[in-house]
């Protein structure tokens, strides 16, 4: 069976943040696939991706790159897929802004959903939210995901009492 | 049938705004609804609908705001529908920093989709892409939607060549 | 007897410029409680300690967040008790100035009383200054700290000199 | 009787936002007076202001101030009442940058309560909300007031409907 | 002859700061073309356009955009020729700092030649002196307009005397 | 005889930063004294410092102080001498931004000469060319001064060509 | 007698703001000059305006610029007198923060006294403030422009209360 | 031969950075020249070199500086030359802002070609590119390299495969 979720990234130094993306796919059990792509030094391999992504069967690509990224928006003007770009603050980034506002200001008629500055994790659930829409079963996990979290702070609750 | 996109705002000075949300949805024949529904003014009314919404059909909410927006948060706090939160500038606005922080840069485990200061549109858009992933009609449309935007270009370098 | 002042924060990860909240509260002799509610992974929990906080006699809530932190106006959004934010700097904030205006630029209607970045401390000095309006007791403890701080200063100017 | 609140600011240009304060404490039914204090023209004028606030009943201050904003500061290094500052969007501003970070970014030891750029309003309620905790009629005032503000919303709800 | 500098721009709204470097080009006597290709809209075009600028002589591409401005990086990403990029500040811009950050923060290895927000006719100029380099003629036109922007300052002070 | 330059700040914790204007002093043989005088702790310290500064003998005051650094400013409201305001990065501090703002963007009337964020070193320098502007001898001495800043990067100049 | 105090400014279109300091001075008695000098139009104007300054009996240099504003830190670089730097925003500035920070920011050995954004006037009081460090009779004048600062105050005050 | 491209920095500090400009132009085996040349300690020196480098044979100076950086705009305001600057983020600057905007909003007339911040990399590259503009050898070169930067990509696609 084909993935569900494309994740790229423009460079070997996103993974780290963006393997957040993949874990929690993983922990959702939707399929996904991982590579990577990057808009300025492989512009056309990044065209191929995006044009060829719908056909082969993914719902939603994940996106993340730093700096001046171009990456999420670009994969968004070649696809009709939504496309959730994850903001990453490289090194010689300024604070983040440049990553963020470069993927976030998309012109009107070709969006991009952005997440939280390496908001790895966030994409992945983002993504699966998307398929949940439409997929009962993956929905079911999401609400188990969220009775997780609540149980999370509950268990801080308890540990500070203590 | 009931709507597919449900549409929110703080408050009816973010109509102008959010409206172009409704017309993406209605140019892209996407059924959707529109109304107001306040984080910080109708704090129950806004759990209500975040907690009623799946149950209702809807797919993905829409959700704008300005300043220190925190409805479209709130609602992804309660639903595991995709959220998309549309940062509106409002007065007093610190130059939009504040909508687009508040609505960005949400905590690992609830993500919110943000589209550009003002983005109304986009927000239709991205809908239309999330539900287009798995409605070949809708697919279709954002197709021939992408096709128009490639002709306004080609009309405007014939216009600026005259 | 119950608490005067509540303490809430999001994560266990604000406990540490929480406690300066705490700390200054038991120097100067203020009941108060503290625990963690997440707005966005606990909403009913949180929904819960603000609309009951002030029927418990809480007189002032004080709400640590970082992020989109949206945990100081939603608590604002249900009790009307003066609530005192601290913009928390977490992992992955923007250099603070998401928590900061997230929780500063409240809509007209549902104000926050923000502190500044970090100021856990402040946020309790703050809460016993409501206080001690009402309360000559706290209010004379206050007078003894700001003598205090007058020292300290005298204590410095001292010590350069030698 | 003599006042609760003293509301202060550094010029006549600021009227227009501090009004506001006024506006809402009138229709909270709390007691207060207005008058102009400037930190860096009258700096005597504000140490005596703040120095006999206590004194004269007054139980909470709001001071604004626009640019490199001190009064709030100030005022609160010479009382032990709650100071809630004000950031005025001033002309020649760097867009509210300068006024809302001079009043936030106090030191340990000495806080202001800073409410969002140009909120006036907000001051007014915040202020009627610390004297609310002692005061039950206040405090009854401030529930309507929330009322009031729902039913803001649902009017418009039903007005949108149309 | 085919033109040396290649002026595109991402919209006609562009035009009016786009056409200051048209207008300094033609003044320093340097052939041009200018045209509309939307890296967004036209994603394509823009390659083509990138691909073949080269082989018909041009020497320099300037290249104009707003908000997420991905149309300077990516006609980079495609050619070996020097591009200049020309941040506009467009509609619902935040303060154009969107558009600068997306064309200067390029990755090692891609660069863009950025100049001041809504520069155009730097871009125009600063294409001339790449071509001025190499070619007399154009650098002692550079030269004669560098004594006039002397000769312009020494009219406003003849002018201020009196 | 009596000192020229006062170098006053906030805290303990600025002096690092501090200690560069008394250097600089001393090595321009400029007479100084260097004390700690709290703006918020400390207000009729500094009110009394800075009022009876003139009488003193001193011609210019040097004020340091981080966050919302009030210092400079009050300072300069109670004298007529040049004040120069020094912004000090503090801890908790977002990115130096409060002290810069706080500092420099006095209202009309009362102006800071503000230096760069922690120049306590150019403070001093600024200080001695007040003074040199009046006395021939520490103008030689700011006169050999810049040959020394001169020296250095031709000796940096020589040591990169081995 | 040759002018103390010597304003000059980038461009015609800085007269408005630098205007501001000449009135001041004017106001306070101390002799002045005016006139454009531009850093980037006529560099050896601005060299030999700089190197000759001090030896014409100017004893402070007040220079505004705005956006990358090269002029008050390349008048520093040429001369051991004191330089006051006026941020002027410009068209096309980002919001002031460029002029701001163009001058603010010099390197430790050459500083500039910087003046708010748009801060005419405040250079022209302190220039006069230099001055009168060393000049009695300056100094009284400045002592009684704060009276008349004071006395402003005081007739808003005396106007709000009727 | 004289060397083609000059690389120019306000101070040895700066050296890391830039050594990534000569590095570049190393590999693609342009000729260059680096050396130290300050805005504000050596004027004359910064005057002498540029007013010098056409005549020597320089096509591209390439100056990078921080904080309030003026050695690319002063460079450009003398010479014809294309001037790239390299916005270097020095210690004390506030984030790089300073240096950024300092190099990057050069007033109309006199353009700088800016790159990222510490960008020496680029800016290297970028120089080869307008000389390749016209040198079919360097223009080779750098498609040679455009190659490699693409089979770095494919490179890292394999290994996270593995």
């Amino acid at each position: 069976m084909n993935p569900q979720v494309g994740i790229i990234m423009g460079s070997q130094s996103d993974l780290e943040i963006m393997k957040g993306a993949s874990e929690m796919l993983k922990q959702l059990n939707v399929s996904h696939e991982m590579t990577i792509v990057s808009a300025h030094r492989t512009p056309d391999r990044m065209r191929t991706y995006a044009l060829g992504a719908k056909a082969r069967g993914i719902k939603v690509i994940i996106a993340g790159a730093g700096g001046a990224a171009h990456l999420p928006g670009m994969v968004a003007a070649y696809t009709t897929l939504p496309v959730i770009g994850v903001p990453v603050k490289s090194s010689n980034s300024i604070d983040g802004w440049d990553s963020v506002l470069s993927i976030l200001q998309m012109p009107a008629g070709v969006p991009v959903a952005t997440v939280a500055l390496n908001g790895g994790k966030n994409a992945g659930i983002l993504a699966a939210q998307m398929i949940g829409a439409f997929d009962s079963t993956v929905a079911q996990r999401l609400a188990d995901f969220k009775k997780e979290l609540e149980k999370q702070v509950v268990d801080m609750v308890t540990k500070l009492k203590e």
